[in-house]
């Protein structure tokens, strides 16, 4: 790396050290500032649309000229209409209430002392993504709303994308009289820098990867900060004997095809022994109809010779796509062990007008969230009422399933005594 | 390591797989079967209290062997006395409210889903503690209670103590129909097996390391399971201006004196230049009367020129000794810079009279605990109400400060439908 490595690796530590100073400031910030922050923003946003597409068009023909394929670089693209998309997810956050300063929990101890719990932001959130330019400003709305400063690290080839909204939303800080460093961008985009971001132990207080399995398996190998694993889903629908066939065919089918490429769309249908004979043909040839490619255990096969037969390999297999596994089962429980060794505890459906079946599939089953009667689709911040998630926890640890603004603070105890020592 | 190495990685790997099937089970264990099984260990523990000190002897004469310090051997040592406090503990344990199936939120959606989100065990915790026998006892309890399958692993100077102990825990397991795996000791307590045991990714749910700096730093850099720090304590009183100067000196004495060899004993005493003359000599008396060792800033040597001068070094130094350092601050701001930069975000106090000063100290010091008029000494779960607990934590994610039996959970999202679709 040389002598210009050396001085991006100094450069992080004071980008880190300003963020805290910045994060400690916005912890006192109001509601009413991080909102016009917000709000300035989205008119900013707009006003330097063309300076943005100016910029990004840079970042689109270095990464033809790389050769990257149509998918990645239709989702480097920005556009007008991406613009205001954004600029218009700003204003969302900005209408959401604040989460700081919630009074979680007051209670007077009997020597008198009065303990309350109350919300406050992390810190330092370091958001390390790929190349989705827009993830820049919908990941610092989130973060600086809930009174946290961002160190975002982007992928690349969207550099040059990303450091013009960066100064956007930098800009928004200084007109509505917010630190700027709230909002800052790791502009030396090398391993090296990514690789020490993950381990500025004392001044990032949590690090959330978004993207592929390589990117979150990277960030969990090399961080010694606390981390947020988002991502992998290999969700299941799991259609029980005692179910109402027409609503659990809609649901296996809707579960699959309504949007295959995201990590709440569900990968493996299992069906119960019990049914299996009168529901599968129907539930397949739906699916064959609607394009997809079903891979199915002996029993299926059995039933719908036209299946072809899936590996060990497919339990385990997210495949973002229109390719479904399917399995007949003995009942709930051999359900629940299937789903408990194959999933990533992520969302989970059974279809059952039993409610002993139910009980039995939302305590057993290891996983955020679990649904009766519904699709797994709906693990969204949005539809969960959030009003907008920066990611879905796969761990267990602080956070579970969407993650919105709360999810984006923690909290302090206030102790008022009047002398108490011990 | 040869042959027996590989067959111990092995054997990890299959006990915490028995440790997910057991967490599985425990989730839908009542809080009466748990606390039979508490209750069953205390007597369990007391019956066999004669086996478990010889095993404890055993342990006692290697370490007096090794020519380890007083120290070491004293928190090695088992005593009747010391068993029967650890199935006092257990007793306790049972007497606190189960954590688990708490509803936490409940909500309906527009379009008819009816979200419910409930407690739920965290799963497979693996505790890393050093040679405190009574850490197997006391952390299995709460972690079994939170309805978590535990998997610990203690030093491997305490290693007879630990198997004894854990047998009779887990022979609790069985006369009270709990499933024996949900406690579980890794008897090869190589740093091999203990690396491995950091990065059982989807085996291990959360890794709490009880110890020193050493082992906090190691495993914050091994481990690619979620990890719950713990430990370090540089906490401040900050002597205001406008305080009670008795008040003042009476707490600032006492959270050095009352127990400085913990976390939450004061490191650092700060004074506001406004009454630093009045207040200084008569505190440091006495603390010096006490037997501390004060060592102050230019300022505070100006005034009691008898301190000894403080490096830069010391403002960052936890003690957890009769030593104590002192500056002389220019009031409530420069006492929060000095927080923020030199403490470790665990206890903060300020003693003042002046309701602004405290709000901006509460508002603006980023600690797990802000002591107004209060000893930082309070942090701490009997202290706080939560009946025991299983460490302080001094990181932002999931839980923060005192951790007792509800922070040993996670949450799960149970949603309920009438045939929804996305």
């Amino acid at each position: 790396m040389g002598q210009k490595g050396v001085e991006d690796m100094f450069d992080l530590d004071r980008a880190a050290r300003s963020a805290r100073s910045a994060a400690i400031a916005l912890g006192g910030v109001s509601a009413k500032d991080k909102n016009a922050w917000l709000e300035e923003a989205a008119a900013l946003l707009q006003e330097h649309g063309e300076k943005i597409l100016e910029e990004n068009r840079v970042d689109l023909e270095n990464a033809r000229e790389k050769g990257m394929n149509p998918a990645f670089v239709e989702r480097l693209t920005l556009t007008e209409g991406r613009i205001r998309q954004m600029a218009q997810g700003l204003l969302q956050v900005a209408a959401l209430p604040d989460p700081v300063g919630r009074v979680l929990e007051e209670f007077t101890r009997p020597n008198g002392l009065k303990i309350r719990k109350v919300s406050v932001p992390l810190g330092v959130v370091a958001i390390i993504f790929e190349s989705r330019p827009n993830v820049t400003v919908d990941a610092a709305a989130l973060c600086v709303k809930a009174g946290n400063a961002v160190i975002l690290r982007g992928g690349s080839d969207a550099i040059h994308s990303n450091k013009a909204l960066t100064r956007v939303l930098q800009q928004a800080c200084r007109n509505a009289g917010l630190p700027e460093d709230c909002v800052q961008l790791v502009e030396d985009t090398s391993r090296e820098t990514a690789g020490r971001l993950m381990t500025l132990n004392g001044l990032v207080d949590v690090l959330i990867p978004r993207g592929g399995k390589g990117l979150i398996r990277s960030v969990l190998e090399q961080a010694t900060v606390p981390v947020i694993q988002t991502g992998d889903g290999v969700c299941h629908v799991y259609v029980d004997g005692a179910c109402d066939p027409e609503m659990g065919k809609k649901i296996a089918v809707s579960a699959k095809i309504s949007r295959p490429s995201v990590c709440n769309a569900a990968e493996t249908l299992l069906v119960d022994e019990a049914i299996a004979e009168g529901f599968l043909p129907g539930c397949l040839e739906e699916l064959r109809a609607k394009g997809v490619e079903v891979r199915g255990c002996p029993k299926t096969r059995e039933i719908c010779p036209w299946v072809e037969a899936a590996t060990e390999e497919d339990w385990d297999t997210e495949y973002n796509d229109l390719i479904y596994s399917v399995k007949v089962v003995d009942g709930v429980q051999e359900a629940i062990r299937h789903i408990n060794a194959h999933g990533t505890r992520h969302s989970e459906a059974i279809i059952t007008r039993d409610e002993g079946a139910a009980e039995q599939f939302t305590t057993l089953v290891d996983a955020a969230s679990i649904y009766v009667n519904a699709s797994t689709r709906f693990t969204d911040g949005g539809e969960y009422g959030f009003g907008a998630e920066i990611g879905i926890s796969n761990q267990k640890l602080h956070a579970r399933g969407p993650m919105g603004l709360r999810e984006l603070t923690t909290y302090k105890y206030l102790v008022y005594g009047d002398g108490q020592v011990r």
